[in-house]
């Protein structure tokens, strides 16, 4: 070997290629300076939205920017759902309540729905109360269970509330649903989301904030008769031609075994987007960034891929998946971000291969990496799962995403540049990992 | 046995009690609680100052509201150094800077001092430069490292600056000393904290905030004649009688074994301290509440400790291990928290306690601790030590503490409820795991 030859594969052993990706990442924290971009010269880009349509080209020119190879949209169609001007609720006769829409809620007439509220505490609750139901606004309160270590968790045992409870309304008779957001922070500020008519005409359906859903329930003790006003002007328009974005590094060895970093360019209509998910796009667009610039070659293509439509259903990783299956190329591996740009603590990852991923732990500690636990995937890289990707999800410090998840506090401030970076680096390092010696 | 004393054991396996911590802690949130008590209604309080006596009476107040035995004060004399009402500093014919005093730092006369400024990146420069630093204002602008990891090594790896390098400057002949701020934050808030003068007169000295310190290297290089005034108005008053607080869950087998969960009452008089340290006196009191809440009855003592003057010179730390060494009690184990209050991720521990402790490390998982690693302690625990004391050291997430350290940032929205009660839990678990089974 020459001396150039020696220094080059001493350069790419996991130490050192951890260290370079260290000290290149934090020395210049990229993903929060994409970020502060994505955040502030674009903003929310809800799926179907003008905004999302200068995401699609601002995440090209990113991948362009880098010089990754084969930059190109992946087009897809997406819903077009409008908040639109006017989201007000009022108790009749008494105080205004925060609240909006959530996505896929239908719109009221023009000076809105007034009808009794009837509190309910589950879904079964509105099955079980029938008639009753007719031609009332039922308002779903149960909260996060705070004694539950992971707010996912909480999410997870709440959010039926918001996914199904305003349908469930609306097949039982309802005029209107209202929601308490899903947060444990206890401000006034709503929390919006997708929720799903199966089955049924969409209803009009929004969030209340916690104070706005604390201050109700207290008034309905009082006045079970009490009223409520609700106007909402949002609206399902005809669906947008959109598109996901890709850009890679070509493997030298095995170019057509395809690891995928990725995160979702739409958000909700709402602040920012900056954890949800603007954080995993930067990072897996950031993650390329530092392989390339490293001069990194690696054995496997190591892409990222920014999602499209992963809040309001998902069609820009249908349309993906379909895309690699009919381009004959192996999902290798894909990791997604999608849980917030928070400090990393672990990566979940398919089951199988656990074993063989735990042995590289130690590589990943300086980035906050403690944990491989069996799990992994996300909304936007599971339909690559059936094509034989091992999937990974980045699993950030969860205490503080449901703060700001779907709601105007979203914003770029509430995302620290080291705790972003150190999640770039961890799927960098992992790209790498998976890619050289394979799973 | 009788069923009720089957119950009562059966209660007190370490899942049984993890679990009852769990669920009363993250449903009352009675740190953050506390915190916001101490934070909004008393303020910051350095050592010294009446705010500091305030929350003396405050923890007291506290301790004896949950009905703590034996809460007692521990006296100490402290030392009582007052910024006064003038700190400013100002590029002759050019732009104000942005600074705070140091704690220790002297004075300036009325009008302040003029000087030429001299950028240096280490002490040892000073020392090299020698004579060209009389009549000077020495500047040390070295940057935390940002490619660490830790922010813990960084500030390390720059301390000396702020520690020790207003003295050397002041040996050397220079007239002040500006710090550049203790912080990866580039906003242009000052950071402060103690300086040393030994062997030497104190002098002026300053930290600058970031924006500043980067404006005042880049005006040296286009002018390296420019002069800058600083006047400050600080001052050393005569020490003050002061006092730690203690109360305790007397141990029902091994009462002179004594298990201490602290932090320290005193703070910079910026901000409110809140991450530093009002969030570990609370987590400490918290812990205890929790114990004596659920009707846990120790084997050994377990005692809070809101220690006084940890900042400026820990003479609290002291005055409290001389009254445990004259008590004629054993200190058994000691943990501290002063990291801030942010999510856990791990204890450290005397290095021979390791293997041990390790064994219950599933026990803590739920509350974010994945980590027992050598280390522990702290600054007000540190003199048990030499007494026999096992340490510990609750270590929580770093990533953000030093961009609030000694700020007027380290306010209470800066602290998540959730993410302090954890390391509340995390605590009283450790005390509770630690009094019944031993180390």
């Amino acid at each position: 070997m020459t001396a150039c030859l020696i220094a080059l594969v001493l350069a790419q052993t996991p130490a050192n290629v951890a260290d370079r990706l260290r000290i290149k990442g934090l020395n210049e924290l990229g993903a929060h300076r994409m970020l502060t971009d994505l955040c502030t010269n674009i903003g929310n880009r809800i799926a179907g939205s003008d905004n999302a349509a200068r995401a699609v080209a601002w995440a090209e020119a990113q991948m362009k920017g880098m010089d990754l190879a084969n930059v190109r949209q992946i087009a897809c169609k997406v819903p077009h759902w409008v908040r639109g001007p006017v989201e007000k609720a009022q108790i009749v006769g008494g105080d205004a309540l925060t609240i909006c829409a959530l996505g896929g809620s239908a719109g009221t007439p023009a000076g809105g729905v007034t009808a009794e509220v009837i509190e309910v505490h589950s879904l079964d609750e509105v099955g079980k109360l029938g008639d009753a139901v007719k031609g009332k606004i039922v308002f779903y309160n149960r909260p996060f269970d705070q004694s539950l270590p992971s707010p996912f968790a909480a999410y997870g045992a709440a959010g039926d509330q918001r996914f199904a409870g305003p349908a469930v309304a609306a097949k039982t008779g309802a005029v209107a649903t209202l929601v308490r957001s899903m947060t444990h922070d206890h401000d006034d500020v709503p929390h919006t989301g997708t929720t799903r008519f199966q089955g049924v005409a969409p209803s009009p359906a929004a969030a209340l904030g916690l104070a706005s859903a604390d201050k109700l329930s207290r008034m309905l003790k009082a006045d079970p008769h009490l009223k409520v006003t609700i106007e909402l002007s949002c609206e399902k328009l005809p669906d947008v031609d959109s598109a996901s974005v890709i850009g890679e590094i070509v493997g030298s060895e095995n170019p057509n075994e395809v690891i995928v970093l990725g995160g979702h360019l739409d958000s909700w209509d709402k602040g920012q987007g900056a954890h949800d998910d603007g954080a995993g796009v930067t990072q897996s667009l950031e993650a390329l960034r530092l392989l390339a610039a490293l001069g990194l070659h690696p054995k496997r293509t190591i892409r990222a891929v920014a999602f499209m439509d992963e809040e309001s259903g998902g069609e820009g990783a249908e349309a993906y998946a379909a895309w690699v299956k009919g381009n004959g190329e192996k999902p290798y591996m894909a990791c997604e971000s999608d849980s917030g740009g928070f400090m990393p603590r672990g990566f979940g990852v398919t089951q199988n291969k656990l074993g063989k991923v735990r042995g590289w732990q130690k590589h990943f500690a300086p980035f906050g990496i403690e944990r491989f636990t069996a799990g992994g995937g996300g909304a936007d890289v599971g339909p690559l799962a059936p094509l034989g990707a091992t999937l990974f999800g980045l699993q950030p410090e969860g205490q503080r995403y449901f703060d700001y998840h779907h709601s105007d506090k979203d914003t770029i401030d509430k995302v620290n540049p080291r705790e972003l970076e150190m999640g770039a680096i961890a799927m960098a390092l992992l790209a790498w990992m998976v890619s050289e010696q394979g799973l």
